[in-house]
């Protein structure tokens, strides 16, 4: 491989010929570093790249690049690793390598890969000094329930609907556009859930992520009109403090969603300072009028008011402190695992004001305070990396770095793919398996670490087309493998396991085809094999990603730790793959039937492989100075 | 050309044949918009790209993506304008294009060049709503002096040099290294620098750039022991006053040097504070024990203790109000018309505190107040961009974006180029034409087009070897081409015009060599002359950039405004260039001797050379509103 090869724009295969580092421990000697603390840096060099004259490490502590030689400690038959040190001087470090091969020829290695050029700051791998995601977070496999369309207790025929609702039966079509589309009312609730807790053991989910549970004036309930109860058409508290309770007996942890951008206009906080600029929440919205009957909204949706952050009042009550509505609802007897937070790219940003930063921040210190080993997720649809450097969101509900990419490289091109998706022309595009991989590593690369372990890894939600809908035929295994083997936190959005579809957010609200598990066993059992793949296997939860294969129609890389490796292959259709000097002929295949010799691979079609290798065994980081200077920078 | 070769990492040429957008006048309705203000922004798709079927402009107001569709506006036999609009909602509003071509591919069009798949916000292109910069910034040649080693006046000879100083005879070597670096003493002073504005106006230079001028204990005085008074040595106060309204009379501006990041540890502030908790300006530093005594300092240098900036105290005195130092010396009777910060980047940063954007705007907030039509240059060698979005820093001092890239390009490979110049192996690297467009790219690009009009594009200056030491033979002409022609503010390091060289920054700080004006004839004619050609055509102030052409040798590009385009061709050797469709027959040449016939022209040899073409005459902005919704976001 010539090097200018390896870096055109796509990357050009094998990508298995690169120096590789990525931030997981194989790399760092350690994720959680403390300010002043000095962490060894390693870098993985293939012999086949060549040997180097020269690596060292550019830190770049208060934004002034500092150089520290790197030396080799490291050799295989394979590779060459290097090592230095650095200090952590910020709470968001950055570093990046500069590699000086046989030639003399420069190289820079940062998130985004390899360049003979040098690049922005922002492609710097980052060091976080900020307090830990919750140990339990790099393992989870996500489960997205919509409340009103999962399931119907017994206790829900005893209910009234709510006025503004439109009452339906199970099995009635969704109404995805027009009128009835917000208010049409399935009546699920939370002992529904309940009721079907064994549905996701057999799954073998262990994060379960609820939709909004708090009153609203629409079946999405994200118009809350209050915070402090939940919903009585969801089976009010009681129901929650009994499911949480229900889902831990499992070992399934559960997460809720809040929306901190704006609250409905039925909220008790908006009545009450509605043309009333005497009222203590006067200072919660953002007024337009001193009348305060017009006011600023999402995306200007009258029904949906936007808060204001600058207001003490509503930081006490909505996010700061054990009394607020973010700590309450982690506290027994509730005891949520965690948060989902509802745009949170937009929170506090608005005009020449953003308080995003602030109100994010005081978001987790809030949580750390009740409860540390909570999950926070924010959404941000697009490019997240911006606002998660670590200092609060753990990771990201987002699509550029998944989502995306997957739909352009397996779906059907030009196929409906807009609103939540955000696919920009409303439809997928097409992706070669190099632009999938280069699409993921544009978005997922810009995140630290440990990030990038905590971003939800999404074949769709509640607010896009479900995929099958769109996919190119038998592509299913790639998709959700990929999903599960990917660097984040996996989700199975409710029905998909169902074999779904549905052409956008609004249908894909799907009330669960219960009667038709038996129909559907395939594509469960699918499911719970790829599923139980990256449960069994820890190299799938906290290992590294170096990445082997990029062509047109297949992908694949390694997961690494020191304990195994996890070699993944993924393909949309026939290929013949060399994985030469990667998949040794006594590899043990973990999913699919397929033969391999020589690392010479070849998929008769789409196709999803894994196999389990040895783990990476290196020196051990031993001798590192606690901490050395200038600790004074 | 094929798409994918035009999407190669480095840019593969003709560039001519990519759509293109810069932020500039062209491009863009208006360079001052206010928030809610709608804007046009256009696209320009050559015809040999092909036929667009749909053109959108997606905007990040609030960090959500939003979309507009363009429409055709313009045809010429070369290309297709398209626009669109959209409103500003944030004081740093983003956008960029997405492109269709006719195939049905889909391309994204950053400030970073066209790419088939998604790419970050940071690539966004950028409209700033804040203060704009003074009209004059675009169309400076800044001319950089450091006093000790500018001239000497007879006055000096009358002065005792400071105690600290080694004293030194104009002839005499320059100490760069060890004992004496800092204290060799040429003794030059203001009045010198008054004697020889004939120097400066027969260069055609209109921005004179003084490094510090207040006293200290070294000739390069960034350890400023008060900002109260001018050092007397340079002949104080009333010498800057006269330096100051000389140049004026001759339309030179003038700017100072100040350092927020630090002072000397004779400072009167630190002297006050050091060991003495109750003093009044105890809180200006960062004190590492109680009986402060230790403290942190610039990169660990005891002599430099860095200032802390949470003091309200140090803000009022240095930075804040009409009263502070920032704003003293922008009034009569000293009148500067701006200030270069030293260490910008490293200023109110140390561990988990960043004041920097609090201090930065404060500075600019300031200067606003007592003079808004000030220049405000910071400091920051390595990339810039993401503390130069246009909230305060006007352009910057830096290395990344220009000099690094010119030195890689132009100089002999593996030339002493580390220090000041932040080379990342302490000598410069093989760069090809192209690599110098793609890092020139990397780094200009990510700048707001405002802030990419103010940053200094500099060969070198007093913290580097100069250029010429390491040259390849011949290149002069095409390096101080590209400073003046380039968008920036170029600048001529004292001393440059003379052909010196240097090989480091200490040994660049040479006393300039008055008496071989005769002998320089050519070099400084050289200067003059392509000093000319930027002040004499608006379009290499504030026109566009388009890239035509970059291949190992060769780099070519227009500067464009309605008025006129300023066709540009640097070569490091010789080289046959086609820039068919670009440089008719009958264009006029400003620079050089070279013949060209159907836009094939061969250089010889090392060369730069300059073509005026007629200007670009689109249709008028007219009919856009002033303002549309949704107003209120």
């Amino acid at each position: 491989m010539s090097l200018p090869d390896a870096l055109a724009g796509h990357a050009a295969p094998p990508l298995a010929g690169l120096p590789h580092h990525d931030g997981s421990p194989l790399y760092v000697s350690t994720q959680h570093p403390g300010l002043g603390q000095a962490v060894g840096v390693r870098v993985r060099v293939p012999r086949r790249f060549g040997a180097l004259r020269q690596a060292r490490v550019r830190s770049n502590p208060d934004r002034e690049p500092r150089y520290a030689e790197a030396r080799i400690v490291h050799e295989t038959p394979d590779a060459v690793w290097w090592q230095a040190e650095l200090v952590v001087e910020n709470p968001v470090h950055g570093y990046r390598f500069l590699l000086e091969d046989a030639a003399g020829g420069t190289w820079w290695l940062t998130s985004k890969g390899l360049s003979h050029i040098e690049t922005r700051d922002v492609d710097d791998f980052r060091l976080v000094t900020h307090p830990a995601p919750p140990a339990w977070g790099e393992s989870m496999v996500m489960y997205q329930v919509f409340p009103d369309r999962f399931a119907r207790s017994a206790a829900a025929d005893e209910r009234t609907p709510p006025e503004w609702a439109l009452p339906a039966a199970w099995g009635d079509e969704v109404i995805h556009q027009g009128p009835g589309t917000g208010e049409q009312f399935f009546g699920g609730d939370l002992a529904g859930v309940e009721e079907h807790l064994d549905h996701l053991d057999s799954l073998g989910v262990n994060l379960l992520y609820l939709t909004p549970v708090f009153p609203g004036r629409s079946n999405h309930r994200y118009d809350a009109l209050s915070f402090d109860h939940v919903d009585p058409q969801l089976g009010g508290d009681e129901a929650l403090v009994s499911l949480v309770a229900a889902a831990h007996a499992r070992g399934i942890r559960v997460i809720g969603d809040l929306t901190t951008n704006h609250s409905g206009d039925a909220h008790e906080w908006f009545r009450a300072a509605y043309g009333n600029p005497e009222a203590a929440e006067s200072a919660f919205y953002l007024w337009l009028d001193d009348g305060q009957t017009d006011y600023v909204s999402w995306l200007g949706f009258r029904s949906l008011p936007k808060f204001n952050w600058g207001s003490a009042e509503l930081r006490a009550r909505f996010i700061e402190g054990p009394d607020s509505v973010v700590a309450r609802y982690l506290q027994p007897p509730f005891s949520l695992d965690g948060w989902r937070i509802d745009v949170a790219n937009m929170t506090g940003r608005h005009r020449e004001e953003d308080l995003n930063e602030e109100v994010r921040r005081t978001v987790r210190r809030t949580m750390v305070e009740v409860n540390p080993d909570t999950l926070l997720v924010g959404e941000s649809t697009n490019d997240a990396a911006i606002d998660f450097t670590g200092d609060a969101w753990h990771g990201a509900m987002t699509y550029a770095n998944f989502t995306r990419p997957l739909w352009n490289w397996l779906s059907v091109p030009g196929s409906p793919a807009g609103g939540g998706l955000g696919m920009t022309l409303g439809r997928t595009v097409d992706y070669t398996g190099r632009d999938f991989y280069a699409a993921h590593r544009e978005f997922a690369a810009a995140f630290p670490w440990r990030i990038r372990l905590h971003t939800m890894n999404a074949l769709d939600t509640h607010d896009t087309p479900r995929f099958l809908t769109s996919a190119r035929p038998g592509v299913l295994p790639a998709a959700v493998g990929l999903a599960m083997t990917l660097p984040g936190i996996p989700v199975v959005w409710a029905g998909d396991e169902f074999g779904l579809t549905a052409a956008d957010g609004e249908q894909a609200r799907t009330p669960m085809p219960w009667g038709s598990v038996e129909r559907s066993a395939d594509t469960i059992g699918l499911y719970r094999r790829l599923i139980a793949l990256k449960r069994e296997h820890p190299a799938l939860n906290g290992g590294g990603i170096r990445w082997l294969l990029a062509t047109d129609d297949a992908v694949a890389f390694v997961r690494e730790t020191a304990e195994e490796c996890v070699l993944v292959l993924a393909a949309r259709a026939a290929a013949d793959v060399d994985l030469a000097g990667e998949l040794p002929d006594d590899a043990e295949l973990l999913e699919g039937a397929v033969s391999w010799s020589a690392g010479l691979v070849h998929v008769p079609g789409p196709a999803f492989h894994a196999w389990r290798l040895p783990g990476v065994e290196l020196p051990s980081w031993e001798g590192l100075p606690a901490s050395f200077g200038p600790s004074a920078g």
